[in-house]
């Protein structure tokens, strides 16, 4: 059989699967943002016509799913499997958009990791001859996060400058063993990185050692080079988090230049806000949709590097005095002739 | 390419992965039901030398991989992936034994069916050619799943019939690509079931359907017969869900007859007072590790389907007036020369 594990961390898939379709639903305020156009669709309030925010948060995902099988033009029966995963307690969203479709299903959990996570182990599935097509999807929400991480949205607690805003939205991939498109080449699986941090209106700090990390081993796996991405954009590293991972790998002599960028930081206007920047695991799923694919299919980029970046603490550990374990999953994307 | 995908929800593996390692570790009071003697580690106090609960699990599950590893003869450098998850919001031990043991980390939530869904990946990463050894574990602590799922332990509520007992406990299993002992042959993935039913102190009753589901599911799909297996295993329906579940089937006229048992029926004795049976992740990785696994390599079983189920609602969603909805995922396991 064909090496398919580069090094100690990176997978090569022999039979690239194809993005088939991307789709992206976002909130309100994320509609006003740079890339408000560009979603599939933008909710008018963060409610969406349900009776709690959790419930809204469901819908979202459900939505992106169909809008996405919609542009793919296929129907949930004929979806193998799907991979979901999103930031509440239980994955209580993916649970619920599994059940609504029926579809045979693998729960995840990296946090705001989730989408690539997915995309990683959708790929091995797809590449592996297990599954003609695979659907992952992974959502986040402002108001769920914030009340099941932080606090009540009503006691309307102060945000630091470091502080990021959850992404409000949702998005879904399909990946398909046929067809046309941007294909999946590489993923590279994330270890998870404890630096000690503890201050959890902090997560870009947090989370830049492991984006860092995952991407170093990303480049000494593959033997790429820096310039062979037309774009290497992080998940949810913020303005805070960006300049920490760009520095740390400077010191370690790999230079991001000018081909690098951060979904949360790109993902919202400078007078929104956001104080650091955009976070959540719809941050990636969003920008990976309304840009990075465009770009792809358009031919703007050839090849792309998306790393999602995940703060895996959860409320109790923290109470308990554990530091925030962070991790962060890369996969390689590179449209129609793009080389090895 | 070999077809590898069986009927709906069901893949075949070409080359089927080795468990050539599985670890139990167990609580005090698992420790004294039948298996007792055959756990590899019990735990003199819930604490495990802990300042708390969800602490000590943590130890748990990454005491459980370091014995499996140990029992394999590898060290944690040789894994090439590890997939855990557990019960505790944002699956908090899982992270940390990913932290602690630096292995590149897939993150799960599929509540008690974790241990299937890990093993049904893993065993696609390994024959997928993407991994030669994957480790897979999971675990469950009876004192943070009460605290988190239902009451403050202190509150002392009692405790209906239909209620079960979370299961203290942690397992791993090492699967490989290479050498000998019981292989991975088949995974049946599950769909997720919700039959309305909203009383979080019966989830056998919840679950039971989604037992039956992938079970029937599992048999259409491989055209295996009952007769083929000397074992068919339910994770943790507990009483009141191992007789629904049987009945379901007998109903769509399969009749498990007296290969079929469930683990949480069996892991505690009558008089231990555990209601309706054990539950949680622990619960069918303890009695795969202390009972199938040892059954199939002293060739008193040849074939053996585990069938992990879990109940994936979480308090809020429950508070909010939702469902429980459940999945079940389905592993077949051979002993050498099994035949197919």
């Amino acid at each position: 059989m064909a090496v398919k594990k580069l090094g100690a961390q990176s997978v090569v898939f022999q039979n690239p699967p194809v993005i088939a379709a991307a789709s992206s639903v976002a909130g309100p305020k994320e509609g006003q943002g740079p890339f408000g156009p560009d979603f599939d669709l933008v909710l008018g309030d963060t409610l969406n016509g349900q009776k709690s925010w959790e419930k809204a948060e469901t819908q979202m995902l459900l939505e992106s799913v169909k809008i996405c099988l919609k542009k793919a033009g296929i129907k949930s029966e004929s979806v193998d499997f799907l991979l979901a995963g999103d930031l509440l307690n239980q994955i209580t969203c993916a649970n619920f958009v599994a059940r609504d479709t029926s579809i045979p299903f693998f729960g995840l959990y990296g946090a705001c990791s989730t989408y690539c996570e997915g995309m990683a182990l959708g790929a091995m599935m797809v590449d592996g001859g297990f599954a003609e097509k695979v659907a992952v999807c992974s959502s986040s929400h402002h108001n769920t996060a914030e009340r099941q991480y932080r606090y009540p949205t009503e006691f309307g607690a102060q945000r630091c400058p470091t502080a990021q805003w959850t992404v409000t939205g949702a998005g879904a991939v399909l990946l398909s063993a046929k067809g046309s498109g941007p294909r999946i080449t590489h993923a590279t699986v994330g270890r998870v990185v404890d630096m000690g941090l503890k201050d959890v209106n902090d997560m870009g700090s947090a989370m830049a050692p492991a984006a860092a990390d995952t991407i170093k081993r990303h480049f000494s796996d593959t033997g790429r080079r820096v310039s062979d991405y037309d774009a290497i954009l992080t998940g949810d590293l913020g303005f805070v988090g960006k300049a920490i991972c760009e520095e740390t790998l400077r010191r370690d002599g790999l230079d991001l230049g000018g081909r690098y960028d951060d979904c949360g930081v790109i993902l919202f206007r400078k007078n929104q806000d956001v104080h650091a920047g955009g976070s959540g695991c719809a941050c990636a799923a969003l920008i990976f949709a309304a840009r990075l694919m465009r770009f792809l299919k358009e031919g703007k980029y050839r090849k792309a590097l998306l790393v999602a970046t995940g703060a895996l603490h959860s409320p109790t550990s923290c109470q308990q005095g554990e530091a925030i374990s962070c991790v962060a999953h890369a996969v390689s994307i590179e449209c129609e002739g793009g080389g090895s």
